[in-house]
């Protein structure tokens, strides 16, 4: 009875945790950021055990690397038992330089000044409707940005391009000529390359982007079926003739109208039965669930003009107005990502 | 079975969430700063419910307002509901600016550029041992940051001060000399000046500080007990003949040989039988619990040059070392804060 009362007490007296957990997010994000240019995860993962040893290794002061180490476990990072520190198995996997699943360049890229520098003044892009950045934030031709995020959500996006691929080409084989929009690394055109040995790859980015994309299809091995076709989506001649068109984590950067337009033009160079495959964060009609994906669209509004995370109703209706005759949802993870199949 | 066998699967496959949640934690500080400084929790407390209306009250765009307003939903501190926002009772309680609890002034001090600054180059300060702002941080002497201190924390000393006057205090009445060193808003000593009318209180701060504590005594209506003591703890003259000696969040700005100092100093000031209450955020001696005071140590190493948050063993042996006899640790609310008595 008294524990019932003490919950319920619990439950219902208002609690200011929020606040500060929030308040002092960035505090987090900073130790984090910090740890990993310290090199202090992968010093852990080869063996430095205690505040002395790695401090040792990370060329730093034993007082700092304990208190950080601490911060850490707090905050989930580490394990400590007996003043000995280890990692997480999450740690292991994602912050150990050392492992193919290595998340540090995300780091770089979610905290790079272009990037992160769009948070500062978020009232301003409030009272606007829109970046403060340069006037086209990070849809700007050619942003260094994007050569960025391509190097950095390369581990990130091997996973989900494979889901793709297997989902939307399940009967390998057959002669596919795939046109990757903003290809960014490439990953999506090159799985199907990978699960298709008739497919034809054209990937479509800015031209620095599209060197790293087309170093990924060598290391794949399918460099000789992977080409390039630079510039802005908007404007360059993409051909004709293909059986399907990705749109990765594209749309979401502009209004309407320019999405519409876009996909007029995706529509024109499938050929008959064609399909166009649009991957993005896809919120429900309420805007506020998945997380991730409801909470994307600050993202857009920070960093771009016009930019949102549209929901599987606007965009039915952008593909619908562009020509399409049929479009299906489909969750790729239970992480939230979402692709559109829509039917020429 | 199956359901048993997903369960094992999540649980022991590792995820990059933890890093992704943490990584972009400076994004929710951003979203709420912005929010507090837009007025935005203060207008839907008012009644202005649809991002439209919100937009014409905080004089913003509709769509940033919307953008906004969904972010904050998904991150707990709004409802939706067919459109229409409200204030979650954590936000009504703490971030209406109508509201006494109100914290916007706690977001001031805890971002601003002299605080938030020194998290910039956490491996910086790693690699040193301590804080690379100015050479004594934010214990150089006159710091401004302790005036708007003073000011932000008032709405969260109020009730600690209580239980703290509460506990030490039981029975009112007796003759009650209180030296209340670092007092910053003045609410400690105040509230042992509230519960005993015949308590005197003597404040030690900076002049500047002192002045705010002063008009919360005069608030309080016991300023004609409220005595300033300006000046810098390690230096000025305390007097003599006190009863009590509170010494609330100081001694984790300084190194144990500067703590006993100043330790020594108090006991010399107390009369027979007098006490001495140290308030802080005491970490257990594994120093990752409880969460608030663990990782408080790293806030130390960013903003002092040899501060720390001690445990209970480290102050009961600075207290010993003082000429103290005996001490009692306290708890002072399930949060964490923590109470030395100790006796002459």
């Amino acid at each position: 009875m008294n524990e019932r009362n003490s919950y319920v007490t619990t439950a219902i007296e208002p609690s200011p945790s929020l606040f500060f957990d929030t308040i002092t997010g960035f505090e987090r994000t900073e130790a984090l950021k910090a740890a990993i240019d310290l090199g202090l995860f992968t010093a852990i993962g080869e063996g430095h055990d205690t505040a002395e040893e790695i401090a040792v290794k990370c060329k730093a002061s034993e007082r700092g690397i304990r208190i950080l180490c601490d911060y850490l476990v707090v905050n989930g990072f580490l394990h400590k038992s007996s003043g000995q520190y280890t990692l997480t198995p999450d740690s292991a996997m994602f912050l150990d330089s050392r492992s193919p699943a290595y998340l540090g360049g995300a780091a770089d890229f979610l905290l790079a000044p272009m990037m992160a520098g769009a948070y500062k003044d978020i009232a301003g892009a409030v009272r606007k409707g829109g970046t403060l950045m340069s006037e086209e934030g990070t849809v700007t031709p050619e942003h260094p940005l994007w050569v960025k995020y391509a190097q950095a959500m390369t581990p990130m996006i091997a996973l989900p391009a494979q889901m793709m691929a297997n989902l939307v080409d399940p009967t390998p084989g057959l002669n596919l000529k795939v046109l990757d929009i903003a290809a960014g690394s490439g990953l999506y055109g090159i799985a199907f390359a990978q699960r298709n040995p008739s497919a034809e790859i054209f990937a479509v980015d800015w031209p620095q982007v599209l060197e790293i994309a087309a170093e990924n299809a060598r290391k794949a091995g399918i460099d000789n079926r992977h080409h390039r076709i630079p510039g802005s989506a908007f404007e360059v001649d993409f051909g004709s003739g293909y059986h399907l068109a990705l749109i990765t984590n594209f749309l979401h950067h502009f209004d309407l109208t320019a999405c519409e337009r876009l996909l007029k033009k995706v529509h024109a160079i499938l050929a008959d039965g064609g399909r166009c495959v649009t991957l993005d964060l896809i919120p429900d009609e309420d805007r506020i669930t998945p997380p991730d994906a409801a909470s994307f669209s600050l993202a857009m509004l920070v960093s771009t003009p016009h930019g949102d995370a549209y929901t599987y109703l606007e965009l039915d209706r952008m593909l619908h107005n562009a020509g399409f005759s049929r479009n299906e949802l489909r969750s790729l993870s239970p992480g939230g990502q979402r692709i559109i199949i829509s039917h020429k």
